[in-house]
């Protein structure tokens, strides 16, 4: 990928300001909040049937995660999603926990038929259910992915007609033809509480502004990443203090920084 | 003002510990929890309909913040609301988002003529709206004030008998007739989710110790102002880290400090 | 207490990673979820009732904190319960602000009497109401104790089958014939909002990996308690960064920490 692209876009997010309308959990929301400002957009959390309507209208993407979901959000879910298809308004969908129980797994898929979301980001094992080729998915933070995790990516994208994002040590992105590999990041972002719920939400954020998703999907990944990289490099004491750099790295994040320093490799 | 009773309600707040029942959101209210704790009062937040009498009457002051509301939530906070009202305990109303949809105006709307709110504390554009002197509210922190926000506040305060507080680079404070203007605060308080609804707990927590609401009110926007100007003094990394001292700045603000930088103006 | 057996407790949580379902509040799980991590278990969130049976069937351990209850959860909190108990599951019960209210008081006394749990935490308040002893709280961290508080403690343990134990100065853990005092921590773990709850995470973590409860509350009371001293003797600022290192710390401890430093005492 022309890292010049990741560049224009990261400007581009942070020219506009849009607004992200999260329906999420309630374990990781202020977290997702929070890195939604620091990227550059503004957040709003709503789950309420009776604002979706006007709510999603007015964003710029909507991020759904069903990390703590329950009857009631999961109709909120359904509802905002289809006024942003309607609307184009880019979806994102992470799939917390897909697999680990059945009603997520079911859930997951009816968001996905019923919505077409844009782009569907979940870990190894969560793609790896989705798209049918097993894998084992223990609670929200653990999994077994498939063995060959590229293929699976890109059968679940050409099936859905989503960018499929699967995070791992090496984050894979693809749109069923194209494939990218981004290799930013740091170990001590899984050791932190919700680094896969920000993702979603800087994913949004890069989708509100973009006409290319996957560019979208990867540029998210790699500035991410790269923030995870320098918290750690000046980290003092340990995963929490990591956590509270990695938001004031995302924050001071440039545009040129996301050029400069994304490893992100077609594959 | 004079900044002496400033000094002499914050003493009596940390003398007195007294609780704050929230009613609010699901984005913040860990902030709101821990900023309550660090300007010396006691935070409960309970929203279940079966102990809202109950837990309400222990109460110093109630804080209702719609910024994640729905329909069994709102209830909840009539009930209270009632309560407080009976009991002669300040109510302190954070109309988040007011504007953006339809479902937050009217909830606002309800609010406010069923419970006579003591206290509405919103940004500009909030305030704007619910006065109705037009305004723009885009999400919960982006929005446009009526021209003569002064006006537009005492025009509210007149016509709701509560203590409007209109948050911006100077927080405006009136009851009507007296108005005050607060310059205390930093601009890295806009990057960090949640501070207003921080505002409004530590609003909460200054009128459960006071007679005049207004003067809590302007007690409040200084001391938290105040905090933030000590935290952006020595901040290191970014907003993130601004938002680790700003707690601990809270927690270290003496009475003595509130009466001798506390930037409040009549206006 | 040999504390060579809080050492080999310790490396097996961190060999074996349990999963820890939480049934929690809104305020602190963010902050249970995180504690979790660090020391060294795996966190999920969940409180669907259309997913408790297959959720909890996977984990090692369940943790029912009622801090922020309402009947939707109240409800899956007793079908977790349930589950849990048929397949021998240790239930950790936090009854938050027991006694403040009466939903509270009759709630977790129902949660008592129909899921027998394994451990009930509290705070000495909350311990000396459900132990029908007396006792004032007043919201949900503030109370008064019963006036002989091990006696009580033997007592609610005896009469439920439960480890108790009572947070304070001193925290005590007993099974009604067996009795510990652990005297680790920090008076700053008062200053911020959520350290009861973390406890109770990090209980439910020892739980699953425990033959012995008194043994797992014991060491993790110590554990937790040792990671607050830490945390405090290179504080910086306030409260929140303590809070900031109280997570650090709970991260870098070691199991050979945990036997030097436990202050545990057969009382």
């Amino acid at each position: 990928m022309d890292n010049s692209s990741l560049k224009e876009l990261f400007a581009a997010l942070r020219n506009s300001r849009p607004l992200i309308h999260h329906i999420t959990n309630y374990v990781t929301v202020n977290d997702c909040a929070n890195i939604t400002l620091c990227i550059g957009a503004s957040p709003v959390m709503a789950d309420a049937i009776e604002e979706m309507e006007e709510m999603t209208s007015i964003a710029g993407a909507l991020v759904l995660n069903i990390g703590t979901l329950n009857s009631r959000t999961v109709e909120s879910m359904l509802l905002a999603g289809r006024v942003a298809r309607e609307k184009d308004i880019p979806i994102i969908l992470d799939p917390v926990g897909a697999g680990a129980t059945s009603y997520r797994t079911k859930t997951s898929q009816t968001l996905i038929e019923e919505l077409c979301p844009s782009v569907i980001k979940g870990n190894a094992g969560e793609i790896s259910v989705l798209a049918g080729a097993g894998g084992v998915v223990k609670g929200v933070d653990s999994c077994d992915a498939a063995d060959d995790l590229i293929s699976v990516c890109k059968s679940l994208a050409r099936e859905t007609g989503a960018v499929v994002v699967a995070t791992g040590k090496n984050d894979i992105a693809t749109d069923g033809i194209t494939s990218y590999s981004v290799s930013n990041g740091h170990e001590l972002m899984d050791k932190v509480s919700g680094t896969g719920c920000m993702l979603s939400s800087v994913t949004g954020s890069f989708s509100a502004v973009a006409s290319d998703l996957l560019t979208a999907s990867v540029a998210a990944a790699a500035a991410f990443g790269i923030a995870g990289e320098r918290a750690a490099a000046d980290k003092s004491y340990g995963p929490y203090s990591f956590r509270t750099k990695l938001f004031d790295k995302v924050s001071s994040l440039t545009p040129e920084d996301l050029a400069a320093e994304a490893k992100v490799e077609r594959i």
